[in-house]
């Protein structure tokens, strides 16, 4: 582990993708090497092409700010340049760029919401499914992909509950599932929500993230067939989400019935002892826990813990008994770290320790 | 009508006195005479008693200003000065006084939970059971009350999904229903919630305010026994309640299935068409149209909606399949105006129109 | 009276635009008949062109939702349409038109601050300098227009503190003034400042804020030459303009010094006095009194007092000795109204009852 | 240096006191080994005293949640178990018990404003006075104290522009300041500031703080007489205070005039090179500069600027001249760190580097 991996970042003057490198700073295996953005920063610097809508409160890291701006269409550089890409391109252009550099070579962790139900990619939450990552060479070997590959982090809106469901899923059969989300305005980037919309204000509507907070599970829960995932259909969810004026932080409301209803012990037992990949290969930015629970009857609250554990671990609280399924909770969890770059992050790391990277 | 009732506030200093005393300015029917305070008010002049407290945007009225403020001992002097009394008093002392009042031949209209439960007690939605007015005769009977009687309006949380169901219940009998509600902070009065709780924060606990939510409907669509009002127990609610950063109204993500699946038409049409008795006798603070249904994707919202139809309406929207339940939709009331102070004068509208006062 | 002058609408679909069509809703004098925004509303009804960015509360009024939007190149089509328009354009496109629409007869009532220091154009405050309307007659002359003119409001940051010195400068020649303003974020238009921008936050800069708000005034303050306004130069102002998380409502904190330091009695006398040619001529939007003063000390306060007499009044309080300074006092206007179409409205009610439209 | 400082917090409870029970947790040369708080906490555990109350981020530090809460009164277990205190009395009850405490041999460092202007007490801001420490034999032998003594930390409010003024006033003489603040919610502690009052809104007044950030620059930039600190009355100040609806961080807008203009590059250069005692002895919560300026045109900003440097710097911008004064400027510093319990804490560390501890 002498040397780090060099790391590109395509979309990186939006918000995500400055996420992206201000958590990778001083990062022990990987080093922003390369930066994609639009033809308008072309050959600048990083810092040039930011200038102004720098939006993190810590400063371009100075080898950053210094790498000159290229476009994804210039994937020569990039192979070149980079071991593996982080992608937060727009949706729009990112199946194409996803899958070219996927094809030159370069292995791709993408935000994006391209990929994510096709049917040999893999959606990762490093502590639920990484053996998901088993479908990396079938990919390559469907498309003839000799050492690119795609691998996506699923929506943001999702990891405030899939982790403590998935916790219980195992022993006891998640059937129903209702979530209503209460989401911060940094999930819609930058400018993103205007501040007219929200302030003092709840919009109802994030456009399409109620069908994804209710379709990604299911993928996310599912087994490998020999060729694609195989869907969890054993449970369904109805998801509202909503926009709420917090800055950062995802929150849900979930009441859940299972096969056979556990104990209220049996679920605060499942949540404590939680655990997984990145917990025991140590990865540099896994959560000590994955999942927090507080036993304060008015938490978890969006300012107070969604910086819990490096802000990647999900705060669960408010367990009770439901009286339609069988129970009820509240879980939170940092929109743009562990729902977005740092997720991203975390599914790298547990590339590299697997040896996919 | 060539005179107007005298009406008195119990609780006239707190936040829903201050809005009843607003609400009531140049009201035809009725006239504030009368108001009551704690011990440190006494004797003060209501513009003296409210002095660097007042939160309401318009001025304190001229003729409530100069009133002596009285204590709620001192029931000869209200049944002297008022006709009847809306009762803002706090749930732990409200008990014992309404019915004091009630006792003393002064009728109430009560914003305190004490006697939402109390068997005999109208718990009033004017729109939705403006027949349990028929109890007050009854209630009477009961406790040997000549002319006093005490009539109670629901929870604040409750107004934002109770009758667009109350619509539907009628014809496709709603058995299960899952509700979050994203409520203001108004709702806890002054000083109420600490800002440093609440900026960029939603709190998911509000204290006692689930269970009001998943029982006051039952007792609201439920029918008048011989001697006491029977709950409706065909159907549960199910109740996350959480208070976010917004100053007023009361939003409320709604989930519900019926006994027989009702066809959008048939909901819409029932939104569109559900008026009730406030409308037919032209009560003054009425809403022409109880349930507004808005067709953007985007709405209702809190600071754009929560005004509509004098801030009496509930506007709901977002009407679509829920994968679980049949239907899901968003409902959003005011909750100082429709959920206090603007409900108990409905419910006085009303009992004065029908010839209880 | 028997008919209502036809307005028209240059910049329709903004949000000035939209608060001059919600506030000449139902306007005694005022109809509007035409509605000008860009390319890519064009031929479209209002309605269609707003769909989904539609920032009032009030409803689109059913009069202007079927009008046929035009483009601001088709002045024949206006010529014909209309007596007058109020110009919300953008202030880069402003010039040129406003131009042209007066060089073709039709008067323009302007929000951009395009003409605001074109020597022969007045910028109003009706209550201010009302006699600066002189310069009409003036301005057609020196550029041939037979019955356009132009004239202009000034920027919505000197409303709060404008009229307020104006009614001192009269008597006691005021030559320095300190101000701060604390601007809401619809001053901004829409999409404007960004919620990740503001959520939180105070931005202390708003592009070109300082310099109008230090300049504005002096010309507003100043007399009629033979072929231009003669600035007031007799005194200066220095001014910090700071964005913060409001929504509505501009304060400013003012110190200032004149040339014989009024009594505390003179300059709440001079407030509580003043008054011009709106109240005199009852114009429709005028409000009772231009200068609210409030005594408590914690006011005005932006969202208590920003609607005071129908939005259109300045709030001031806290009067109090300045160490360096003479006096200091804090201000208080609503910025889309009073500082915006409101103050816009006001200006052509003014032109109307002085016979230039 | 082996054996840490015994601390005790005096109004452990409340939001300054956790505050510094947080910063201290892990501090190099202190211990938190005593909490005072009122009656109502006494003899509970400081876990238990702040159930339900706890409103910092991180946990409570084990070591200190086991801790008895003892009351002001019991001075003699004080006196056993620390080295000295930290006073977060209210301001009524600080003047009685600060002086018992030191007057029974256990130095204080307090936040409270009670002995700011006592002659004898230095107020230290320890990168612009450190010399008034000197004050403290005087002070021991003015009122017959041991080793006990009192140095109090100034207001918040002035923390955002007290050390820019001091990097100009040794060479260039302040003569006169205008200041414009713009505070947070955090500064009035918990609850403090109620929602309803702040949300949505700007209140222009904050009790008592314009005359403290008038005045207390003056003794801080004052000198040591025989026997009491004289103040330096060469330049005035004049303040307008603001709370705002920020969480944490006070922001200054500032004119300031000198005896002679200085150059913007002896500005940007006096800031530059500033620093003091904290960092020349390099104390542990000193930050590396005490004010860091930024170049874009709009920063500082409260929430992206108030965490740098430890929280513990001010952030300056936006110098440009004044069309009054010689230039202006923009000011920003950490209310609760910097400006509350980071300030007492580096002055802590001052007086133990220095041997007063």
């Amino acid at each position: 582990m002498n040397k780090k991996l060099r790391v590109g970042i395509l979309g990186a003057t939006g918000m995500v993708g400055q996420q992206y490198i201000t958590l990778l700073n001083n990062h022990p295996w990987f080093e922003v090497t390369h930066v994609v953005a639009s033809q308008a920063s072309a050959l600048k610097t990083y810092a040039q092409a930011v200038e102004g809508r720098w939006h993190m409160q810590q400063n371009i890291p100075d080898s950053v700010a210094r790498l000159t701006v290229r476009t994804v269409q210039d994937i020569a550089t990039s192979a070149e340049s980079c071991d593996f890409v982080f992608s937060a391109l727009d949706t729009p252009v990112a199946k194409e760029w996803e899958e070219q550099y996927a094809a030159a070579g370069i292995p791709v962790v993408s935000n994006a919401s391209t990929h994510r139900h096709t049917p040999d990619v893999p959606m990762i939450i490093p502590e639920v499914n990484p053996e998901h990552l088993k479908m990396i060479p079938i990919q390559q070997k469907n498309r003839g992909w000799l050492k690119g590959f795609i691998v996506v982090k699923p929506n943001c809106s999702i990891q405030s509950y899939t982790a403590p469901l998935a916790a219980i899923h195992k022993t006891h059969k998640i059937q129903k599932v209702f979530v209503t989300t209460m989401q911060s305005i940094s999930g819609a980037g930058h400018p993103g929500v205007a501040s007219y919309d929200i302030l003092d204000n709840v919009v109802p509507y994030i456009g399409g993230e109620e069908s994804k907070s209710e379709l990604e599970p299911r993928k996310i829960f599912g087994s490998l067939g020999e060729h694609a995932f195989v869907y969890d259909e054993s449970f369904t969810i109805s998801a509202h989400c909503n926009r709420v004026p917090t800055i950062d932080g995802h929150m849900a409301c979930v009441s859940f019935e299972c096969e056979k209803k556990p104990t209220k012990e049996e679920i605060l037992s499942a949540w404590e002892s939680f655990t997984g990949e990145p917990q025991h290969l140590q990865l540099p930015l896994a959560p000590e826990k994955p999942i927090h629970y507080r036993s304060e009857e008015n938490r978890p609250q969006t300012r107070l813990d969604r910086d819990t554990d490096k802000a990647m671990a999900v705060t669960v609280g408010r367990l009770r008994e439901d009286p339609l399924f069988h129970w009820k909770f509240v879980g939170l969890s940092h929109n743009t770290i562990r729902g977005a770059a740092g997720g991203g992050i975390l599914i790298a790391e547990l590339l590299y320790a697997k040896k996919y990277l």
